[in-house]
């Protein structure tokens, strides 16, 4: 049914079968959405995805999601309409509703740290931002200030002394902060080598990275940082980003 | 214990009971915290309150909080200097580990949504802080941005057709939002009589508004407009903001 193509204006409302099954207003490119693919596939929770051209939405979409945001999932047996914005909202609702495979601490005090780190997770990502979508070279500071904030993170897997910040596997916080980390080489293509993380200085990061990459759940929405490079240019160059670049790899597997 | 004092640059650390009481670190005015000290009234859940002059930091807070913000919760009983912060976690936090009355739906779907309206809230948010401390008149669309930003909370109090968003009793959403409401009234001592809500358009959440003031939890924490509006004139206007203006009032029942 979904061949990856992003909707656009002008097309029809998407039909799905008469069932409960979940469904997901995504864009293939966005890091917030991809946040909700990663716990529905974490979590092994069946769901249809439709994708949506953001810069020409379609007219229906304002119907499931009034702010014309995504991630925006649906959910049938709710009733008609009965749609969740706000990626870290729907990723707490997913795992109270699905508690088979729990990726929250059931500890509330433990939940509610790994929270506050996602939270602080906001200050690598907006210099992430700020740097990327420069067009007028490295903006004074951000280089630091990402990689002073990533110290964080650092310091804190290596006091937990685990593979991941979640212990042996991937928990809420690991999925929360992954879709930035995996984009984060779109950098050094985009500024050079003037980015490159320090080998020492982020060790735990950079093994976190590489397992990470091997999680069955990263693998499905995984995109190289080349691919995330592309867009980040159709976006910036061109007229329209170029939401369907990956639509004839979608066949293809993505990760050896 | 607490005098209503807010500690400041150069005072000793408070001292507490050896026990395992909650431990709150405040500031008077802070609408923040003050979502918290409604969760924790509202729970009747017991705590001891410290307050932080936010413009000369303790040097000892920076081990509470290690960005210097409040609401900032200690909590004995995880180990030392175990403190969580942002005030959405740490509500949602002490609904959790407290649930004997509990605050969110038990409904998952109805706890999102509920949550996705308090995100929706900082549209209400950003409007009336520009108004507030603007100091050369209204900044030109902020009072309709404000205004209709409030229709989606009044909207949806109707279509819940119950006295708060909570049923026939204030629950998390109510309390989260509860802040910013009771300062609204700040606004027209700010801006005058330009300022001043729809009877009619915001029939619902006007008699709202007069039932959260009778509930016992916001009575605790519940400061005047006219009290707001001299707090935030002494921020404007003066070398330091006035933290302890009401610090002779605190023990004298604060509203009839």
């Amino acid at each position: 049914m979904n061949t990856g193509k992003h909707l656009s204006k002008g097309s029809n409302p998407p039909t799905f079968p008469d069932n409960n099954t979940l469904r997901l207003y995504s864009m293939r490119f966005c890091p917030y959405a991809q946040r909700i693919h990663l716990v529905l596939d974490a979590k092994k929770i069946p769901y249809n995805v439709v994708y949506i051209n953001l810069s020409e939405k379609p007219e229906w979409f304002a119907e499931k999601s009034p702010l014309g945001k995504v991630p925006a999932l649906e959910i049938p047996d709710q009733g008609k309409g009965s749609t969740l914005v706000e990626s870290l909202i729907i990723a707490d609702y997913l795992d109270e509703k699905y508690p088979e495979i729990k990726l929250h601490s059931d500890d509330s005090f433990q939940k509610a740290r790994d929270r506050i780190f996602v939270e602080r997770f906001n200050s690598v990502i907006s210099p992430y931002y700020r740097i990327l979508f420069s067009t007028t070279g490295i903006p004074p500071g951000s280089l630091s200030e990402f990689v002073t904030a990533l110290d964080v993170f650092e310091g804190e897997l290596k006091a937990r002394a685990t593979a991941f910040f979640g212990g042996n596997k991937p928990n809420m916080l690991d999925y929360m902060i992954w879709p930035w980390c995996e984009r984060a080489d779109a950098l050094r293509l985009a500024v050079g080598d003037k980015y490159e993380l320090d080998k020492e200085r982020f060790e735990h990061l950079l093994k976190w990275r590489d397992e990470m990459i091997k999680d069955e759940a990263v693998k499905k929405s995984f995109i190289s940082a080349e691919n995330h490079a592309k867009f980040v240019e159709s976006r910036k160059n061109e007229a329209q980003p170029n939401y369907d670049m990956l639509v004839n790899e979608a066949k293809k597997p993505r990760l050896d």
